[in-house]
């Protein structure tokens, strides 16, 4: 299996390093960022190139693991390629690489990648998509390869998860960001909520969000309400999020 | 150590538990409910007791882990006790506890405690606070046996940080909620979502909730935003919460 890499940033990087590891052959990283081109493509024995007149067109696959808005311009460079292109964003329809001509495709990995820490890609769900049946089969052997946990969804599923995604994961964490912000106010470290933080992502990995729902607005309890809307006096923004989701949550177990 | 322990609900088992665990005795376990108490009691041999006339006034420590709003009324019956009398709500005043006469407090376990689910109680971050600087030693004692993670913090403090874990956690789990709404509606399985859901709690445990938050409105996209924002068009209540999260992210990261 010979892969050509396309971009160097995060996703690119677990990604590559994770298709290394099973021993895939990484014959090219591009991008429009030589250093980390280089970066990568020593990490993964790989050729960098920034010039598309330099691409190995022969390869298997093509993985584009670039910023959503460069994916049109980068995929105008592949249309001829031997090999199936698939990108890797969640918020991106596969009619981007419309243009090219012997398959394309998706694999969305649901997981937030830091460069600086390693992931389990085992444990990582993969949702893949392809324009053909035989596309499809391609992506799904590299995508098994990687991951035991590889679903078939639909451009519109897909955006629904990176949806869901944003409310579950980018909104929690700005959500933990306004309690360090209130702490802080209040000299308290923290330290102190994290592990309540982790608790409460771990048990919806058995229970039921709806299960696991705790709190004033889940009791209905409006003394405790009122007490924290005038903790948050100061705040008019914070008193909109708080009645917002303490409404949310009431109206759910009414 | 002689503990009577008041209450027989998540906070009060966990509590009574891993106290009896590490050497304290647990004389007796009051609840008004006689089913919960007998439970508790065998599994901390203990005696229980449903009528405050069966009361041993003599222990070391009373402590209190009842609904919040029954922390009053159980507290008329420990005026004159001779232990120290302690509760463990976050959104409790100590001053709920002024009519005991021989020193009383707070232990506040910032965890989220279900029966059905162990707790490493050594994780768990305890605050205290007390009366008087005698009361505060005893319970500091009491508090160390438990968890190494123990600070002195006033009640303001602790309103505080139970307001930040509704954000941190209450709030957070609503959102899982949210999103498992938004999947079910589209045939997908909450579990894609779960080790994301982890992840996230996982980073800022390290990193800071600023460093570690991503998504459209961190990078301000506002071509996504609007996709999104279409995608919930049937749905105005999730439209709001999406506006108000991501326009706090945005003022965040101006």
């Amino acid at each position: 299996m010979n892969i050509v890499c396309i971009g160097s940033g995060n996703v690119a990087t677990h990604l590559a390093i994770a298709l290394k590891a099973i021993g895939a052959d990484i014959v090219q990283v591009w991008s429009h960022d030589s250093k980390n081109a280089e970066i990568l493509a020593a990490l993964t024995k790989a050729e960098p190139i920034g010039n598309w007149d330099d691409l190995d067109r022969t390869a298997d696959c093509y993985l584009i693991a670039v910023k959503d808005d460069a994916i049109a311009s980068v995929a105008a460079h592949l249309t001829d390629v031997k090999g199936v292109v698939v990108h890797t964003s969640g918020a991106t329809p596969m009619s981007v690489l419309s243009g090219v001509k012997n398959g394309s495709g998706v694999i969305y990995p649901l997981q937030t990648f830091s460069k600086s820490k390693a992931v389990d890609m085992t444990a990582i769900p993969l949702c893949i998509e392809a324009d053909r049946e035989s596309t499809l089969e391609k992506i799904k052997v590299i995508a098994q390869l990687l991951s035991p946990n590889v679903s078939v969804i639909t451009s519109v599923q897909r955006s629904i998860l990176h949806l869901a995604a944003v409310f579950a994961c980018n909104f929690s964490n700005h959500l933990y960001q306004l309690s360090n912000e209130l702490l802080e106010q209040y000299n308290l470290n923290f330290d102190l909520l994290k592990p309540l933080i982790l608790e409460t992502a771990e048990k919806v990995q058995s229970a039921t969000p709806a299960e696991a729902q705790t709190g004033p607005a889940r009791r209905n309890d409006q003394e405790t309400i009122k007490k924290h809307l005038d903790l948050l006096n100061g705040s008019p923004e914070l008193q909109k999020i708080y009645e917002t989701l303490s409404n949310s949550i009431k109206k759910t177990y009414l």
